[in-house]
């Protein structure tokens, strides 16, 4: 056995006792050490590099790694053997999806203005604040010689006259509770009711006197990112906000890897332990902490994701979406409780799914498309959610139409060797200087926060200023040299947008050719996919009247710079809205609004799906698609223009 | 510390480090030796006789011990104190209450006559075994690139049209399990549902060819005892039949007791433990393994206790129930599920409470009242329940009134120094010849096993004998003398059953003057109680035209016998009819017929409730009570003739 130390940039350090031969990832993972392998450990996405620092490793030397990085020290984890005790240092970039739970500062009016506006739009539409849950205060007699109803029915009674409800729901928790309530109250309390149709439920039950915050909680589980907020159910207030990488993201970058790892022996129970033991519980106490509002008091939930995630959410089989004919378990379903997945909220809280509509379009797209709004209008937009992966939606009041394509985790950050998620350290905005090619960059964080990596919107920026800047050819091959332009000893460049010196990090902030191909392949697999989708309807570009932007790549998109690469359609700049994290918002409007809540059904039931790879020409457009900004420029006026 | 050995007359033992002064009582408690101490360790009850084998122990003297018996080593472990090393000898009859649990023998056909009979005569009345759960068979089309409906709906459709019903619910577990079984069936199921008016509620779903028995799930809770049935849901056949000791037996024998011990820190939870998981769930294990089902195929569960025993099953505080007004948490609830208290049985079953009237009639006395069928005739009837405590209900078609009477354990062999449980090695009934003095008994078991000590019917018999037989007075003071008639330095008598070397223990079988006395008052509250709800209604002992007793106090009560020392009214014998335990067979008819459950509920309605306390007479009529057979002999003109 040999010692094996691991050591983060923030200083602090842990030791593990590997044999010879072992994985270093596997020794990491073994350490509680977070390394990310979004390629699942194939030396194929190059992110898991560390520094050896002391010591020896056997390491398989890959693309990834320049000689010039390899004398530093630089290796991957996964590609490296354990030969005897070593030190290795764990670059903050290379743990950036996973270590950073970030809560946010909801003193900040950018944070709570995109739910606000979701909010306003729907209320505007007729779609207001109201929900099932009530807090209604019940005054009782208190019992006597001559008065001898038990504790249930004299509660149940005294609430039936105050609803004017014939029929009341009293669990068990309820009924444990009210010895001791209604004597600690003097039979003066109130209660959360969940009041349907049909009957009313009640949760809890307080002494009148007693100041009690109604919690919801809303969750976007994205295959790479998890967002979750609380909320007050009775204002819609957001009372905490937190996102966090998603803890399955080492079982596979994608939903197909993850899916695999569920046909092993404890799969199910292994990704599901991995978004909610890992990822969900822990951002819940967090948020709890942050809001002052205990845990038990979250009374209602609504999660919003793709169609694999909420299977593995519910730890349930998710293979035949793999397999034709492509079956879900599920599109979705009322019986789902807090109690029923180990939810740490209370633990009879309805779980409200956004529906599926498809094996590959799921809630996060139904939930987005009813805060874009897009079903209300007579003319046709566009919602095009940037997730992993990437989702369209297109119609109008009269029809909703939805595809996925396989554009794979670019624009999160995931297949690039400097990506990471638009949290603390990550570039997400930029422009490059023709002449002397410095960058000049914003940084998410706190103000002089140095960068450690590039978010989606960032990577978007800089690919469209070397671009422009012509340190790239339109096939995404360096074509300029200088200072910050390298190349390794096979002469594939990369572009240094900060030095290890002047970086948050040890590791130079860098875009390579590799990432730039894979970004490319994953904005010409939007593209393609809406220029199939729309000539299938026999539409063209031009009746594109808006374009919906959503996903949680940065805190806005240069639409500009997504043009100019050949992304998103040649339009008019105004007429393209960045909405933010529409899953989230629309999972929060369903939260709150029982009204939004049966839209989002009414939206799913009316979407209909069209599988890409079943249009032969799509193949052809995609390929057509994978140059910047096309191999047809007129499709791009504005870019050939300038 | 001190090494203490307990040892067992079985020949196992337990050693445990002791401090000096620690309580015996204690040390065994912390040993998890079982020695039974229904006082709670005041000295008062005598039951936790052990036998000092080796080394020393500071004993306080008691009445309970004999000098001759303190010479021999007998000492009671509640008043004896650690003062070095020592050896204990755990006689049998110590622990006769905790320590066996007995599954019956179904071959034995006496063992489930009496639910036949009771089946038998609810079936009479119209009230059929019929139930609301059903197996249901579902056939599928597999899904196809053409139908791709999700696995949920696809199996809700067709079973919505096998059973021709709208609504149909799908729990989690249930759609957790649809893709694997839908698969592994080629789409042929079959299902486990509940069907109400408004709804289906699936529990289950199997391959339509694999085999699958549905079980439920009896519990009669008694104070002293609990008693179980498994039972076949379509058929009503019994599957397995267990007893035990009610594991909170340590924390008191009556009801006051164990809710005293509930108002300290954890009591709650204690005491729920301790008849879940100590007594109920190794019962259900035991039971499952004996009838070859899987525990998570029982979906429901018909709960008889008392009020107390209702309250401390749930975990709910059962303080104001001894507390004027005495108000209960609830009679009734029908939103328990076995996951709420954690039965190993399915999680989703439902747990059915037979309904209580009133803090000291709870529903143990309704259920036994559905099968002792007074409710369905137009004479006079009176049902007795003889458990810890008597519980009367006195009428016909029209009424039906109830009372509680302290009667205390006696009946199940509780304050009474030999007294035991109807399990093996009880001596419950017996003969005495007035010659010899000696005595031919029945003991519980298989055929020549040895008694270790007295159940409820033997008890009654021996009374009833040494009384016949002008062995003791009718004030039960011993009044001859002979080789079985013993008395102690103070000249209290005691007559031995079974010496220990004829006995099945290293214990004389006897009965004692303090066990007479106890057993007199027990009587004695039954037959006052008796007197005063008839006196209350002004009807004479001559109207009541049958008399129904249950209880589990052995295979059958002698009749004659309970008339002769006045614990039963002197009617002809034949309108007396034992019935049994009578909480469980009713417990059992709620369990499978929903008409049976209906019934219940209207009968809880229909009793009322009469307050013995508040009746100036009572306790003057108890005092006349005490008596073999009673003050007033003329009451008792049958008894006088011989």
């Amino acid at each position: 056995m040999y010692p094996i130390t691991f050591q983060f940039e923030q200083g602090d350090a842990v030791l593990i006792d590997a044999t010879k031969g072992d994985s270093l990832l596997e020794v990491a993972r073994n350490a509680n050490v977070a390394i990310d392998a979004p390629c699942s450990g194939n030396a194929a996405c190059g992110k898991c590099k560390v520094k050896l620092v002391a010591g020896n490793l056997d390491s398989q030397k890959t693309s990834h790694i320049s000689d010039e990085e390899y004398a530093a020290g630089w290796r991957l984890a996964c590609a490296s053997k354990v030969m005897g005790a070593a030190v290795i240092m764990v670059p903050d970039i290379a743990s950036a999806y996973k270590s950073r739970m970030k809560v946010a500062d909801l003193s900040s009016p950018e944070e709570i203005k995109i739910f606000e506006d979701a909010k306003a739009d729907l209320a505007a539409v007729g779609l207001t604040i109201k929900n099932s849950l009530q807090v209604v205060e019940v005054t009782m007699n208190p019992p006597s010689l001559d008065d001898t109803l038990p504790d249930n029915e004299r509660f149940s009674r005294a609430l039936k006259q105050t609803i004017n409800r014939k029929l009341v729901k009293l669990p068990y928790t309820v009924i444990r509770e009210l010895p001791d309530v209604l004597r600690k109250s003097s039979f003066q309390v109130k209660c959360l009711v969940r009041m349907t149709n049909n009957d009313c439920f009640v949760y809890d039950v307080w002494p009148a006197t007693q100041n009690v915050r109604i919690g919801g909680l809303v969750i976007d589980i994205g295959t790479t990112t998890v967002s979750a907020m609380i909320i007050h159910m009775l204002t819609g207030e957001i009372l905490a906000k937190a996102s966090a990488g998603n803890g399955q993201i080492r079982y596979g970058a994608d939903v197909i890897n993850r899916i695999i790892e569920t046909t092993r022996p404890g799969g199910e129970k292994r990704l599901q332990d991995a978004v909610i033991e890992e990822t969900i519980n822990p951002m819940i106490e967090q948020m709890c902490k942050t809001a002052g509002l205990h845990q038990n008091h979250i009374y209602r939930m609504c999660v919003a994701g793709n169609t694999t995630m909420n299977h593995l959410f519910m730890g349930i089989n998710a293979d035949p979406i793999r397999m034709e004919p492509y079956i879900p378990a599920f599109f979705k379903t009322n019986s789902l409780y807090a109690s029923d997945i180990h939810i740490n909220i209370n633990p009879d809280a309805h779980i409200i799914l956004a529906p599926n509509i498809g094996s590959y379009v799921g809630g996060d797209i139904t939930a987005g498309t009813l805060v874009s709004m897009i079903w209300n209008k007579p003319e046709f937009s566009l919602f095009i959610d940037l997730g992993t992966n990437g989702e369209l939606v297109f119609g109008n009041a009269d029809f909703l139409m939805s595809c996925a394509c396989s554009a794979g985790p670019a624009f999160e950050g995931g297949d690039i060797s400097c990506g990471m998620r638009a949290t603390d350290g990550a570039i997400e905005a930029c422009t490059i200087d023709k002449e002397t090619m410095e960058p000049t960059f914003e940084v998410v964080g706190d103000e002089g926060i140095k960068p450690i990596g590039l978010c989606g919107s960032g990577i978007i920026d800089v690919i469209a200023e070397l671009y422009r800047c012509g340190i790239i050819s339109p096939k995404g091959k360096f074509v300029r040299d200088g200072e910050r332009v390298r190349r390794d000893q096979y002469g594939v460049g990369r572009y240094v947008l900060a030095f290890a010196k002047e970086a948050g990090s040890i590791k130079d902030v860098e875009i390579n050719e590799t990432d730039i191909d894979n970004f490319i392949r994953a904005k010409g697999a939007i593209f393609s996919a809406i220029r199939t989708m729309l000539s299938s309807l026999d539409f063209d570009i031009s009746m594109i009247e808006d374009v919906y932007v959503a996903g949680g790549i940065g805190s806005g998109i240069n639409m500009e710079n997504a043009v100019a690469i050949g992304m998103f359609p040649d339009i008019p700049l105004e007429r393209f809205h960045y909405i933010g994290n529409s899953s989230l918002s629309g999972a929060y409007a369903m939260l709150i609004s029982t009204e939004a809540e049966r839209k989002t059904y009414e939206i799913a039931r009316n979407m209909t799906y069209m599988e890409l790879s079943a249009v032969p020409s799509y193949m052809d457009e995609f390929v057509a698609c994978c140059f910047l900004p096309h191999t047809d420029a007129t499709l791009f006026p504005s870019v050939q223009q300038k």
